[in-house]
């Protein structure tokens, strides 16, 4: 089978490789000569590319797979203009991080045309080449199933996972690695879930962390508390120089918090035991953000996630005209001095 | 009736004012003399000083009431060294900013001696010359009831506030200002429940009033959003050049919001209107930090009152380990980089 | 001056009456008979009513002032059907609880025709009459300008509270508890973050007393725990019956906690000690949600009003799917069973 | 090698088996004849049991290994009685869930009679049988190396995770599945930090999965809200009906949420699909708790791992009282009923 790729950086491409392995063959366009050249080069005859929108849709085989994965910004101009080339029954993908009310639009929008829109949620990261691309689909039944050979490819596979227990006969779809989620939408909204619990998790680790990084802490400030400083009860307690890295490591093989998150946390730890490569002003995209406001619209309660998506807005220093205003009535009220510089 | 009071700081030298002010008389012991000779001066005959803690102590007229009024680390070496110099049936008084476990310890020590504790916890910061205090007490009713005179010269007064409706006939102690909570540790119990709300409302403005302070991001960021910046999908709802100050004063009269910390926050704001003599790392005494842990010890879900206490953890740079661990995850699985210096 | 009311519902009568005791008249529109016949009783020939709105529009002075206060879901269908009859120079007020997003896309609508559109955020609840409405202010400076003497009738005015220390000459606007915020929307932007505050303080407060509530947990509890339960190490930390009462009536004077929400909890609990007239089941309004939105659209922290909404999300069962899948966890890897019934 | 093991419940016997298969023998003590029997009969010589303490320390190879496996609260009790019986150079290991202040009390009270005490933190649950037990591991460097034969044993090995990247040579004891942590507690502390993510983690995925189960809220409440709830601006939005346990399922397979806990989570809802066997009070053993005293004790935010515990607690009905003081101010100032049975 064959797909149409626009957008070459490392996902596409990525993903691309996967299904040429597989053996399928793709087209792809990209403005950039060298990322198509370097594919050419890798991929052979299984792959041909353009740096021209026209000639890319003219080489594709009907009905045209086109699948978009570009930064969520540049996505809506270029779905237009690909559009305009396309024909009824073609089927275009977005996998990028679309937000899912984008989906819904662009799938009305398209229906008179008798284009096809699916959209897919792709997780994987970098590792994705090697682990394949776990994928959350929205759209008609119809096209996702006519995409079936490609999603196969590009997802993990069965064998990525032992069999959940009570799971019997031929694998589900969700078990190799790929789900249709809903109509229009339902893969960028389950996608987007999954960030929000991928913030949250990942909070939980760093926080717990934290306190493990602090578990010396009445070994090194024993008896020396300022007088704005609240003075530790129990210093005895906090006489522990915990190594870190080696904590992440062992909680990877039998404990209950074991994760690929853990892996990967274990694997900096090993590489940067103190953490000095990185200057913690986390950034967020869209999708933990919109993952609350889900919440919010529909009422249900997500205080870990919106918790961990506040605390990355702290930690780019977001909180400091609040906390001012905190120094500022407690000067008004105890006469407490907390002034820059001191 | 006649106070001792050991630390004439400004805590102990204003509650000293009230109730001289209200006919009663005084003793004062503090180390530093000059902290005596002021009130002297300006309390004349109705107050005696001393350096010496024994003479303080011969000063007193039988049952002897000593108010403690020094900072919570310092409390119980002086209450240990003061209560060698009490007889049975006198009264020491500890009104700074114990934990109560301390005063149920302390109850429990000094009984066999026939010495009677009581734990105050008091509110009011700088103001409490000319509010009164409100004062949250401790300890059995019968030196609770011997100290009412001074009590009720110190506490505020039933004419601080509004009767409450259905309140009639004679003003409960609770309508004057000062309440007995309990027994030992009662006192600064409560006294710690108050500051652990204290934190959430600060923490409630604060955030408020930083949206207020954000309000004008649409227009200050149109379109310039860098790679890893979410953008703002509808900046035009975000075109607001909030007066801030303004607007705290606006909400003092007839919002459900008016209160006496938004009095503060409103003068803080008049004085200085961009927080500029603030550095914006905010402090905690203990009582917040005890609070959640009783919290935690009963079962009672606090997620307000826990979340304002770390946000004055985070103001502190305290998450930054947890934040660099993040960056480093982040960095692992989908190649993002948050170098220090970008 | 005159003012044409729709909607004589408690908030907008109370408005009537507030202006026409202060030597304004006004004109009301409103389906129920009965509720401008008992205005029309109270006020006399200051009053007017009309069950028809082309009549009440007819009655109004140009250029006619429109103030109209029903539910938010009804505004934006009697905006449409008023603005039909109105005339360029005419001002329309929304006074509800209208999303700002709302009144940003309705002074648009409206400009073409020459119609002033001010959106007016107002907090005062069921003691407005008598203490004055707080009101904030959204739209152009001129009709602003021309509205002048009826918000000044409508909100408290400067003796509401004690001035500001640094305060001094003629009292802003602000000082008489109604502020021109900025542009359309900006009234209701205001009002909502004030809302959003109000959330974070009532749960400040909330939390803490059920923390008081739960003060005698030790002496309840003492050694009797099921094997799910942690139990107490210190019960003895936890034996005060505290009056929760009392002690936010103690609170209301000189201490840093007291407001008027504490004004109305003091209030209700003396009504109502155990409150067992309260289903806890705690709605919100759309303000507290939006507040969360806004704050996340421009990055702003705000853990403790996030959280003060989502526990709301909580008290009506929200949580309960999510608390089944934390069962579910715990007995898949611990073998704890938390059946229904248990 | 030897081990006597204390308590031959769940974990007890498993990790008894695991020594065994592995081809070392085990003593053990236990009040319940059957159990005894059971092992007795499974593993045949290599395992000898004993309903008599005294007999049961007399069996054992010197240096004594005595390893404590019981309920928490009965373990101190145990654990003197016990170091009656033995000499100087026996080792007592405390493998259950005490907190980690007790460990530094013991191990303080056994030093003087020559007894070694070592604190683990084990991990693995119901399945350490077949995964092996993650061990955390406190106490003095000489006997915990002497143990390192039986820990090996325990622990799941090397190769039940995939290597670190750049991790080469002979595999570190963490790579094993076992840490020494530091001395005496560390082990009970960083199994106490362990579960405190492993609840933070928990609720990010139960938290994000009940927003899938709403996301057909739109489909579901179309157009009917009652005046107390939000309506949805977007119904449009939320219109997919979700299938969770199949998300669940393929969120296994190369997402970044992949992970022991969505294992287990995807097998729960595997078996039963609305999650009808639970009943969503959800409990929580000490370190939860523990964790969140550690955090505020030195100062590091933890605000998703607070959040996590506060809503178990909520869970259980533990907010109904602040719950109720919300619909309470609600009612004082804007006359909303939250009444019972409402």
């Amino acid at each position: 089978m064959q797909l149409g790729m626009i957008g070459l950086g490392r996902m596409g491409a990525n993903i691309v490789r996967r299904i040429v392995k597989d053996g399928h063959t793709a087209v792809g366009y990209e403005r950039r000569p060298h990322q198509i050249d370097v594919l050419r080069q890798e991929l052979g005859d299984d792959f041909q590319g353009s740096t021209d929108l026209a000639e890319f849709v003219r080489t594709l085989e009907t009905p045209r797979v086109v699948w978009v994965m570009i930064p969520a910004g540049a996505t809506g101009a270029v779905i237009d203009q690909v559009a305009e080339l396309l024909e009824p029954g073609d089927i275009i993908i977005d996998g990028g991080n679309s937000r899912y009310h984008e989906d819904i639009k662009r799938a009305e929008q398209l229906q008179p045309k008798g284009i096809h829109y699916v959209d897919i949620g792709t997780s994987g990261g970098v590792f994705g080449l090697q682990r394949g691309f776990c994928l959350m689909i929205g759209g008609e039944a119809e096209p996702v199933k006519y995409l079936d050979p490609l999603l196969k490819s590009i997802a993990p596979g069965v064998e990525a996972a032992e069999r959940t227990p009570g799971r019997t006969g031929e694998p589900s779809m969700a078990e190799q690695g790929y789900l249709h989620c809903g109509p229009a939408g339902a893969g960028h909204f389950v996608k987007m879930v999954h960030n929000g619990i991928e913030y949250g998790a990942m909070a939980a680790y760093a926080e717990g962390l934290n306190i493990l990084h602090r578990a010396n802490y009445g070994a090194e400030h024993d008896g020396e508390f300022s007088a704005e400083e609240t003075p530790l009860e129990h210093p005895e307690y906090y006489r522990y120089a915990i190594d870190v890295p080696e904590v992440t490591e062992v909680w990877r093989r039998g404990s209950v918090v074991a994760s690929w998150l853990l892996d990967l946390t274990a694997s900096a730890l090993h590489a940067d035991p103190n953490l000095d490569s990185y200057s913690g002003r986390v950034s967020d995209s869209g999708e933990g953000r919109w993952t609350i406001d889900a919440a919010i619209d529909t009422g249900v309660p997500v205080p870990v996630l919106a918790a961990a998506l506040f605390q990355r807005f702290s930690s780019r220093g977001e909180a400091l005209y609040a906390d001012k205003m905190l120094s500022a009535m407690r000067k008004a009220f105890g006469g407490h001095n907390e002034l820059p510089g001191a």
